[in-house]
């Protein structure tokens, strides 16, 4: 089940899982590992904080030596120090797990492979290193070519809205009915969750559709794939990786995620949120340049910020606008969505 | 007046220029060269062809060694092996090139800081090496915050449609006129001729707006940023690199630039050409993400297979269908369009 990036990529990482918080201070800085202990609980067999951290995740507290000595084969980065440069005490934990025959993965903006003390310590004791944020491999530049099987993307009005989560419970949702269903990872965590996939952020300009089409190809057995989508077509920062993701998924059905109180684009307090319809006929239009037949399937909303009640009259309300099923995956589920993908593009 | 992309860059590179035709095939193979040749014929002072070539820039043909005497600085590579590959023959070259104490740039898709004997080659003699499909230094991520000055970028239908003759022949006649204009370079011929700029196609998915901001940025005094495009909003290969370049140019105004004849979008024979008015409303629709105002100023129509009446009928007919003027660059000149841009945007 977990296919890396490279078959020739020796040694390999892979679960169970010891997730490294350090000295995390808030929940975003755990996003990574929270994701993790999320959708995949089974692999996860504890967690691993300095003193000064307040947070948690709930596991098991375990020093890499205890947590080797449960089982864990790999131990992940899913934080950084301030400005997501690795600090002093990071390198060291990490140079401690390596010493405890643990792979040691990250999605830091820092490399791994770019400490040489790093290095060095994986190097002596024969273990993996992967940096999930980086893609030096080849990737061919995208063809349009029309490719067998079915595909869904998840597209947003903003970066940071719900697209992984929304994926994953459509995968969930749709294995639970005996369906085909294949989450195919486009960023760091999701990565991490899926065993393999390509962090179209971090490729070449050149070959972000390519990406696409290489994580998502032809398929005849029936199943879906169903692609994590990645920033928004309205975010100026990120429009491009998001375009070519529409460009290279080739999705027959789209699904809208939003979240329900941001009041401007992350990290742009100058740039409002797109209009709900407005984004969605962005998105379609775009898709239709590699498939014609693309609809959208349903809307997504994190509701997370507001009172139950509020997030039922917003899924009511904007289901009706759109003319489409809306729910929020993490509180709702995704049946309605999935309900109507089934009817829009078969089972 | 050479801005090179980072002044830390030692040693530099620059005119007088030796073209590097090798054993060219065909025109297609020495477009670089020819796009030097054409647009700064003063930093030309000679060509290098091997025996077996048969094209011509038409100027004189020199070996690196007289070459240099004749006081050239740098040789230009602009052609490659089939494949994009460097063959044994292009090395050596090279090589006794920067033994001629020549610099040595080129925009090949093998690297010349990756062939070690070239690297020596360089460092023994004190000369540079520039490879201008190659970004590896830092870029920050785009803002889309408002900035000074005024821009204008060219979009096509298609990659390859004259983009970068337009965008020069906008800058020569703009400078002509006593404006002050600046061709902002996003490719490897358009860095070669400017001294500068980015490969927009070449860096990380996340930064190509950012790339944008950071070669035109804030100006403050009246003058325009001619911001040269890549690829096309409908190509499926390179669409994301194109929207990228729409969100970081925040453009005043926009040029729709398109080959006449063109069957199909480039390399892709199951992907007919978009319609004019279809493209260009999407290039402007993508573009008032971060400018509202933009506008569309012409047509540059690329005539170069057609006769010179077919040609005249078809800016007029193309001009009254998109209520623009149209002209081709190369064969009829821009004049039309710059009066219409300094109509619409002030001058």
């Amino acid at each position: 089940m977990f296919k890396h990036g490279d078959p020739a990529d020796d040694p390999k990482w892979g679960p169970p899982f010891l997730l490294y918080l350090g000295s995390a201070a808030d929940d975003l800085a755990i996003k990574t590992a929270r994701g993790l202990a999320y959708w995949r609980p089974e692999w996860c067999i504890g967690q691993y904080r300095n003193p000064d951290c307040r947070i948690t995740l709930g596991l098991p507290d375990m020093k890499p030596a205890q947590a080797k000595a449960a089982g864990a084969e790999t131990m992940v980065i899913g934080t950084a120090n301030a400005g997501g440069v690795m600090g002093r005490e990071i390198v060291a934990d990490i140079i401690t797990a390596l010493d405890c025959r643990l792979n040691v993965i990250a999605g830091l903006h820092h490399k791994l492979r770019e400490n040489a003390d790093i290095v060095a310590a994986a190097k002596r004791n024969g273990r993996a290193l992967f940096d999930a944020r980086e893609w030096t491999r080849k990737i061919p530049v995208g063809t349009g070519r029309k490719r067998a099987g079915r595909r869904l993307l998840t597209v947003g009005t903003d970066c940071s809205v719900g697209k992984m989560y929304t994926t994953l419970a459509l995968e969930r949702s749709m294995r639970k009915r005996g369906l085909k269903a294949d989450f195919r990872a486009t960023g760091q965590t999701g990565i991490f969750i899926a065993g393999g996939g390509i962090p179209v952020d971090a490729v070449i300009a050149d070959f972000i559709s390519g990406a696409v089409e290489l994580i998502s190809p032809a398929r005849e057995d029936g199943g879906w794939d169903l692609i994590e989508g990645q920033g928004s077509l309205f975010h100026p920062s990120y429009a491009g990786v998001s375009l070519g993701l529409l460009h290279g998924a080739q999705a027959d059905a789209l699904v809208l995620c939003h979240e329900l109180t941001r009041q401007h684009m992350r990290g742009l307090p100058h740039y409002p949120l797109p209009d709900l319809t407005r984004c969605l006929e962005a998105n379609l239009a775009a898709a239709r340049l590699t498939n014609p037949d693309v609809k959208a399937v349903g809307v997504a909303l994190n509701t997370s910020k507001v009172s139950e009640q509020e997030a039922r009259t917003a899924c009511r309300e904007i289901g009706q606008r759109l003319g489409l099923p809306c729910e929020d995956p993490v509180t709702m589920g995704v049946e309605s969505i999935v309900d109507n993908l089934l009817l829009c593009c078969g089972n």
